[in-house]
């Protein structure tokens, strides 16, 4: 028996991130434990297939595929895919498929959402947050679309751990991915982490929605670019207020990565055209709330949530 | 021959504005000449039609039409109710059309519009700015839809008269309109009048395409009513710090009087579905340089205008 194989992963909520990080790290020779709900007679017939315009098809024939959490082995790492706005919902399957001492990571957009998460969990649970860099949709049940990247920056939120053990936990799950061939780092702050992240999150993932297009065909256009240099620069200056410096020149830096990146719907867009609820207060309202409480504005980013709040009618006062 | 019929009304840009007027002016008994391009055939064989919420069908079954600006009669009064985008190419018809100390009226939205236009006319005309509260659109070609309202207030702007001479003509043309039994003002002061008129236009015509939504649509949503309360707000505070009070309670004003209008798509929205320019230059880019100049931001108004000018197509920097 490998080290790896001691260790059993479970992957809650097998979207398109859940599925691509669940299907490395069996490659990588971990065993790992799908839940899923309307995809399960799919997976559990065929497995998962990653379509990847980096490693090309990569096919788990065999997927542990469970429809029930409570026959599920019980898991040291569980890694949340699923949308934020199903994460209430999701914490009785959490509990149920977590062995003792479980490190759970909410591999998720937006800011806030271990605070939401962590009073719902067992204190014997650790909770970290992992920050993904990766362009990813899902496709047929079962099926993954993969265009680009794939790093996980991984950060402790809160648990018994002490601040040394805290440290450990994160860097064995920092060695997971790179196991997997990923590009994985342990994180002093998670939310200085999550902050900068949303200098992406924020413009890309709701202009996608309220202009119908993908990153290459708004960043090609002098406008939009602006706009997204706009956002960008709010999200930095709110950083700041709540305490997190944010690199230098960091609006260039992410305009910059952007446009190295292939042409890509990010994952609102995918929401919005599906029908699923966006993510509107993971990657919005939150944010917005935590500049508001540190007395900075955020006025193109709060008109970026009315409208998207209207559009797809979620009001904000029910977020 | 009565005091109407000795007066002669050119229309200049015979869209939903200049029809309405044209015939509720040609009804009063003036003589009335319309300028067209593409509704010509049609206007010259069966007039213009009024279908009104308000006053029923209205029939101009005989009416002055032309194809030629060089062979209408000179005109005393021009109503140029033609979008901004095209005021340029109208000054040649505009003068050929002009008696001599003519009055040139624009009707139209937005800011800096006369300022524009002014140095491209002939000194010897006067020029008047007509500010219109009107729900109204075009139909097929010598088709007007008519809705609610149709006031029109109006301001001089610029021309061979002394300020006592100013008032007498913007007294003449207002009496003009009201003898053709509609509400009209001589303003004193035509840009004061025209911010006044941008805290509705602002945001109703530019969301309406964004949100691709009716006034009451946004209304009736919480969010989206807020985010048209902030744009005003940003829209009067401009307009303060260019020197121009506004009324108090301006905002809860003007959204009162929307609760109260039909359900309406402002001219914008028509433009866009009819893939013609949309007036972001008088509408937002204009104002925004004003307000820029007086050391005052909008940023939502200025991300409107960045949205709409990439989903069009009509970068700001060529407005």
């Amino acid at each position: 028996m490998t080290a790896q194989q001691a260790i059993k992963v479970g992957i809650i909520g097998t979207g398109a991130i859940g599925g691509f990080y669940g299907v490395m790290l069996a490659k990588a020779g971990y065993e790992v434990h799908y839940l899923l709900r309307s995809e399960y007679p799919a997976v559990k017939q065929n497995g998962l297939m990653i379509q990847s315009d980096v490693y090309g098809e990569i096919h788990q024939a065999q997927a542990n595929a469970w429809n029930d959490a409570s026959q599920m082995p019980k898991c040291d790492w569980l890694l949340v895919g699923a949308k934020t706005t199903s994460n209430p919902s999701l914490v009785p399957l959490i509990e149920a498929a977590a062995a003792d001492n479980a490190k759970v990571v909410l591999m998720q957009n937006g800011f806030g959402v271990e605070d939401e998460l962590r009073p719902l969990l067992s204190d014997k649970l650790h909770l970290l947050g992992g920050l993904c860099f990766i362009c990813v949709h899902r496709g047929a049940p079962g099926i993954i679309y993969h265009q680009a990247y794939g790093g996980v920056n991984l950060g402790y939120h809160s648990g018994p751990a002490t601040a040394e053990q805290a440290l450990a936990i994160t860097e064995e799950g920092a060695s997971l991915f790179r196991n997997a061939g990923l590009d994985s780092k342990a994180m002093a702050n998670i939310e200085q982490a999550r902050w900068q992240k949303l200098v992406w999150n924020i413009p890309y993932n709701g202009l996608s929605v309220l202009l119908d297009a993908t990153t290459g065909e708004m960043m090609n256009n002098p406008d939009a670019r602006a706009l997204i240099a706009d956002l960008m620069q709010e999200t930095i200056d709110a950083a700041t207020a709540c305490g997190h410096q944010l690199p230098d020149n960091f609006v260039q830096t992410m305009l910059k990565a952007t446009d190295k990146m292939p042409d890509y719907h990010p994952s609102m867009y995918h929401d919005f055209t599906h029908q699923r609820p966006l993510e509107l207060k993971g990657i919005y309202a939150a944010p917005l709330a935590a500049a508001k409480e540190a007395g900075c504005s955020m006025p193109k980013v709060e008109m970026l949530l009315q409208s998207l709040a209207f559009k797809v009618n979620q009001p904000i006062a029910e977020l």
